[in-house]
């Protein structure tokens, strides 16, 4: 029986009421949430560690994670007893979806070769109700074949910097595209578009800056060449709005096989 | 110009705050909070009258509700400002998704010959996060050709005294079950079943039964064949408990052409 056991679990969150996934010392955070069910279970005081800093207000389809547990409890009994305590504790917007046992060194964001995201925009005369908190809204009509034209240029190895958060600290800008998809969805509240993002990591607010950029470019007040010069300026002055962070879900990470 | 003009509303609401549609004088209605955002718009004090009275909790994908307004502002125009003035009223959990004049005459409830509804299983081993008021959860995997075979009973016309709470106001309870239709869904969050129901009426709290009802076939508690036994029985103690507010939805309402 080892002293303590490596868990990889996978949680869906509601971001609404969090300040986002990390820990602070002045604000509800994903982490402290969940730690906090972690010892009502455990009786041990872990530190989390996720694949993706989410920020404020931005969701969860599939957020992965690692911490240790002392023994070695089966990963099905910590995957219920956390969505238990959660529940108890009135985190009814935080689910442990998956559990395993992992390799002891396994690490969720070194290890994390690959990161997904999904930005739902409502495309729509009227605003949602149902998913005020879960989508953009977009009153009117927008070109996505120009959208789709115009993010293309993003594929690829390139400087980012143009679509960074000022606060962003990353030690590099550089960043891999890997794939960037728009997608029209029928919902049963309406017409939907879908942008998924995939990458070998992502800096802080670059999807919801590029997101606000296609949508310049969606709305035709810009040219789509212009995105391929937003990206060459590296100046973040240069690009869109800052989408909100509403309609923003990290959507999973992807390992490499267990050696 | 005429002195008054009817008009004809599709809703979107989250019933999630609400007591249901209807107007009470203890608790929020989704009834009052629209004629509220009427008043502040028109500076008329109208009654609307919509196609289904939603219960506590209940949703509504298309609600059809009239009213009518002094002189004849266009639809656009009502449908836009009710939405201006129920957001202003911090109302985000409704919507006017549809508008259009209508003839004098035209009646959201009287007028109605169908009657749609939703209702949403989220069918999982984990609990819902981001769905948590949107559908009712189901640990366990469910029987889906029972249920199937089981609801068959219920098409057609039948007295569903059995399927009908106790505090129901319908003067009769024979109705016409057009279809009901159970399918999977696959979504970002999980395997769904949308069970979907279409009649000339629906009795107080009958589609909350009769899914009640199905889950326990479905959960292989009771055999397919109880079904048509609990609605020939006629007694309201025989079906299976009240299914949960949370998955159900008001659909959509039909009317015959403006003759």
């Amino acid at each position: 029986m080892p002293d303590s056991t490596r868990y990889h679990l996978v949680l869906e969150y509601d971001g609404t009421r969090f300040c986002g996934w990390q820990s602070q010392s002045n604000a509800l955070s994903v982490q402290d949430t969940l730690e906090e069910a972690i010892f009502r279970y455990s009786r041990a005081r872990v530190r989390t560690v996720a694949a993706g800093r989410t920020d404020t207000g931005v969701h969860a389809l599939a957020q992965q994670i690692h911490f240790d547990l002392p023994g070695q409890p089966a990963a099905q009994e910590v995957r219920d007893a956390l969505n238990y305590y959660l529940r108890a504790g009135q985190s009814h917007d935080i689910t442990v979806t998956q559990a395993a046992i992992a390799h002891s060194e396994f690490h969720a964001r070194f290890d994390a070769v690959r990161r997904h995201y999904l930005y739902r925009l409502l495309v729509h005369p009227t605003p949602p109700a149902l998913d005020r908190k879960r989508v953009l809204w977009v009153r009117h009509p927008i070109n996505l074949p120009a959208m789709e034209q115009a993010a293309s240029c993003l594929l690829g190895k390139h400087d980012f910097s143009a679509f960074r958060a000022a606060s962003c600290q990353a030690k590099t800008s550089i960043r891999t595209m890997e794939s960037l998809t728009l997608t029209q969805q029928t919902t049963a509240t309406g017409d939907e578009v879908h942008l998924r993002f995939t990458a070998d990591g992502f800096l802080q607010n670059q999807i919801r800056i590029i997101v606000g950029s296609l949508l310049m470019i969606g709305l035709e007040r810009w040219q789509p060449e212009r995105l391929e010069q937003i990206l060459q300026s590296a100046r973040r002055s240069e690009a869109g709005p800052t989408a909100a962070a509403q309609g923003l879900y990290f959507a999973g990470a992807d390992y490499p096989p267990v050696p």
